[in-house]
């Protein structure tokens, strides 16, 4: 993958810091300082120990750097690149102390990135040939939306969306306190404006059509099995977006979108792929 | 389990804010704000969809006050409950639209200090009889370590460390830089102070030697099969406390306990514990 | 208008807070402390000098409860209320120096918002009885741009982008990095996924053309005349939504919006609308 | 004008970030990371459309260097520099993503504060060969005080207060709640302190009569007419300083000065002056 | 002393809640936690083990409630109250735990500022008959100047300078660049604006004789001995007021004022004056 | 002492930050900018005008750039380093502007925690060829007990805790609400961990029986004479670790060291003493 999207400092800024404060505590690494002296040098590679996708690396370095403005970093292989096992995605190089105390902090938040974007691009690549694409969920780490978000997307999956403020999405708790999907549609639709997509999540195809009748952007059809799905494509097609959800893994994922689905929706790749094994070598 | 630790809100005030922050965006919730009347009230459960033990349970209700200081909460099991399946924890009442708003921060919070706690107590459970506690580590979720090491201790479980300033832990990277085992001992009971305990990782026999001859509180016995573990307990016995880590799950705690180490360190409990899974039943 | 879309405290407590702060400085309010009494107690009224939308009241009434939260507010014509000239919208009582110290900060917060809301609801009623809805713009204060886009809702305008992140809109810049409309437009399509509505920025009829033939779902029909925006609404018809920006004001709104074009979208209600006058009446 | 006050970055740091923040929301510049590759260069000049006197120029290319800290900066005409139409202020030189992506906060930062120090230039210019100087108050935007305040001193006003806190300005208000403008002063002499000076507010020559019976440094002068200004000022002198205010503009400000007062003190050119026309250029 | 100034919150949260959140750490406190059973309820009192003038008991108080909300405080001898020796200044009652937890913070914040106070209002007893005022510096505690200011105050003293922006103090660095006393309070003058009171630093009489020369409104003795300081005072007179400053303390501050000084200036008051003794007892 | 611990300015930053926003205000250093040239450079010296243990001089130099990236530091004698009375310990090169207007911050966070530094140096020095450890209390200044902490190590002292969550110690609060020594120290066994260390505050020697008896780490003789320090001593042989509190200075120390206790705390290190008298040289 080439070009991944920008992810300026400001961004995670605050993550990192508040992540480095964290650990540090209010006497720093007591470790460290007792065994390694201050003027002594070390070079260290953060190093992949399995192979996958890279992403977060400029937030992980950035826990070097704001420990200690005086380390030096070397990207290797930055984010979007695929490492394969045991690669070295980056060196640093500056006193030995800074280099040691910031590591658990730049260790989580690469292994961490870059898991997310590894199980983003191997669910991507099992739908190769087909149109359907992969989409995360809003069920992120709260304070770390934005990087999973980035992760998703380095992993060349998009997003759902970003909060509750960037598109409509009708739950089940709106059906019933607007008193049908039918209501409900129509008050999203009179409500959120021009500009915003309307989608309607449905159990049933009864819902379904309900929805269809009542003119909707797209459909969230949620733990449907893979007939229903395929029944309820059909009854979209030229009508709405169509984007199934619910116990969507790697293993199942070709069959869902092989329904025709036009979007699958993995709540999973955010909440619970693993880390990435990402390690820091000391070199001497 | 009865008294758990307190939690201080401005403990956990920040976190919970900026859960709630990154999820309204700069519009607040569209879906609801369209099809939800203003003067439209409410009542809601939030419900273990599971059994578990029940954490952070005031920091999942913050988000409803947070984002509605007239929300009413009733808190029906507390933290350190044990909770059945389909159990009400608590019920919240108030504006419908404040409900469904702060659902998914509140969830996210309780689901996942829950089933930390959860996965705490089952580990603590299967050592019943012997001396030998849980503890975590340092591997929590950047700016959430202060609610996680709260779930461990809600769930019966102790802390390693809570972060890089409250105990010495001598690793293979200080190790190295010090030129052996013995000089890093040295040098870390030199520089910090008789209050601090001193613990050094080793990997083998012979490092455990050298770190017992060193002197030290304690020994981190990183990834020792049974039999080397079970000799490692006999040579530091009366002169340091044992502590086994790596690769330690349900399926093999007991066997690890059962060679006599006092503690067993898992960083499964907080990176990878399953949430535990709970909702919010709108009930009119 | 009912029911106005929710404004989170946590949305604007920030910038009442700050606001409030640089006005205390590092002594407080030294005119009202030397000649106010402590234990007076005082009730005012804060008074719509001319007719308008109400807009900002529960933020403004913050800057009284921030300040002491024992003073007590009655909201008399809240949001989205159509207030005549000289009306009370709201009664603030309890300690005289706390409701003389907030008052400056309460005003501007109130007068602002509510300016903004009055005009927009004046733009939007000079369409009556046409399709053409009224947004507005990215050119919001630094800082007050969730206040500033929630009073453009409470007027009955929508807006175009709350932010670079929640929808693409190619421009002059990006057309010429890019080499040419239709290259920028294939770009974007490829890059920002389908959930995401794309619009091109056009000046002629010539660009229109290259942006509908690359496929958008709107254009944003930059400073032209009557004529060729009802040439480009033409063309539009059924293939993109037609938006017209640049010097819209009161006097040519609905000229502009007769051409037939979906959406009028207007910067100057934002940066430029006068504030609503409104006054605090102490009432003894 | 040589020689402004300095404004160090500490002091409008965090708004800049705020304004950044709010715009890059949780994604970034969707439209430039689609369109624009990550390794393009470019360069852009900030050029003012129409003459002015540039203010805010150090803050305005903090944008780009908060956002990109590579991104090269080189200042043509800094603050206090009168700028004819046209000119080149600063260019900016680096990622093409970085350029266009702070553009619209820069340009908000600069636009504003050279269009208040426009304002305040030409109004002290209408008073050539007069001793009045011309001064602002303290309605500025919520969170921008310090940068309004500093636009002001760069186009040669000076500033009524900060805030509530470095000097006494008695008010209706007080007047009333202290039982005459008298007993008022009474109160804040008393109160106040050696070093602060006391100003009170007058409508009427009655009201300034028992104000400098009572003894203040200074007097506001608020909304008189030419005639009562000159009687007013006839009686002030010797006493105390004489303040205007109240609908005082460009078409009248020479003819209030011309009363004899020693400051006129106007609103307008805080909450109202028409931001500076100023444009971003890409040069390829 | 009746009627102290008011301090908003909004002015001292920040540093209580910092305060408190430096001691909770993140994990609490250990001790109480496990000693204390969460539902028992306690009284306790907070006593001046000494005489002396209370100062930030509000701020104090905070402490609990911000640990706390459910704490009820109970005012017995308020900010500006003198207190006898073990007089009860406050109650607080509810959970032992949030009471014994958060007392530290509560009695640092009552003991320095009523230290401060006590100091200040000691110091101005000293000089009952004379005209000279007794004011403060701005060598406060980082963090600190709002709350020590403010204690000053209600100990009857006044304040030089809040900060570097409220008044114009030149000092012999000044001087030195400018290439004079006159020259530096040419350029003072100019720069500063009317509003603005101008005040020297002065060592001996000949700068003193340049310093009214140029034209100042204050002028600040430094180190001056008392025949020194008489003559000083003699030659200010009716042409600027005379501060004194530089190692005065209880001793000797009625001869310095004895030689008419308008003020003397004493930053012993907030640098060094010993915290009041205050403590907390549970009253079970 | 060579090789004092490290403090990186993450520690630091919001401290020094919020110390020159304080003193900046609103509008900066007025009297430096009306008399300064922008362009004038200049060169100072840090100098300490007494002889003492420097600390906090990275924290100090901290805020001429966060003032001004551009001045230029040079370091003489660093933290750990004995400076000699009228030795220079640091320069500033760059903005006379910068220079003078950071100084006062600078010099305050120098002074404050080098006067701590040297204060500790002494006490240790005092305890030369004795065991016993001098360690500081939690009475820190809010907001600044990371720097103070770390003041004392740089003195040579340790540090009784940094916080209420890093270790345990019963006070005599504790002891009341549990009902006695031994329930206290039953409790604090269970609920607080293997990895902890408990200490019991006792006033006599009933209770250190109690303690003892009981099962402590270490136990605090409070105000206790020399006579019943020794006892104390003697009873705790090979039991529990002693530590003597209560009115320990500069005259006592020795002695009270002399009765063979383990550690000495001593608050008045942090709380009291004086801070190192320095000044800035502007060099020209």
């Amino acid at each position: 993958m080439s070009d991944p999207p920008s992810l300026p400092e400001i961004l995670y800024d605050d993550v990192v810091r508040r992540a480095l404060a964290e650990d540090l505590g209010r006497a720093g690494d007591l470790t460290t300082d007792a065994i390694v002296p201050a003027s002594l040098e070390a070079r260290a590679a953060l190093v992949a120990r399995e192979s996958g996708r890279i992403a977060g690396l400029e937030a992980a370095l950035h826990a070097f750097r704001l420990l200690d403005p005086s380390v030096r970093v070397e990207v290797r292989l930055g984010d979007g690149c695929d490492a394969p096992a045991d690669a070295t995605v980056a060196r640093v190089e500056g006193r030995a102390r800074s280099i040691l105390t910031a590591a658990r902090t730049a260790l989580y938040v690469l292994g961490r990135q870059s898991g997310i974007a590894t199980a983003a691009r191997d669910m991507v690549a099992r739908l190769e040939g087909l149109q359907t694409r992969v989409v995360g969920t809003r069920k992120t780490t709260p304070g770390l939306r934005v990087l999973e978000k980035y992760a998703l997307r380095v992993g060349g999956a998009g997003s759902h969306r970003y909060g509750l403020d960037d598109a409509v999405l009708v739950k089940d708790n709106h059906v019933a306190l607007a008193g049908g999907v039918g209501e409900a549609v129509r008050r999203a639709r009179d409500g959120a404006g021009h500009l915003v997509k309307l989608e309607v999540e449905v159990d049933t195809l009864e819902q379904l059509d309900q929805a269809l009748g009542a003119g909707v952007d797209a459909v969230l059809l949620d733990n449907m099995d893979l007939e229903t799905l395929r029944e309820a494509v059909r009854r979209c097609r030229g009508r709405a977006l169509t984007e199934a959800s619910g116990g969507i893994r790697a293993d199942n994922v070709r069959a869902v979108a092989a329904t025709g689905v036009d979007l699958v929706s993995i709540g999973w790749l955010t909440h619970s792929a693993p880390a990435l094994d990402v390690a820091l070598d000391v070199e001497g």
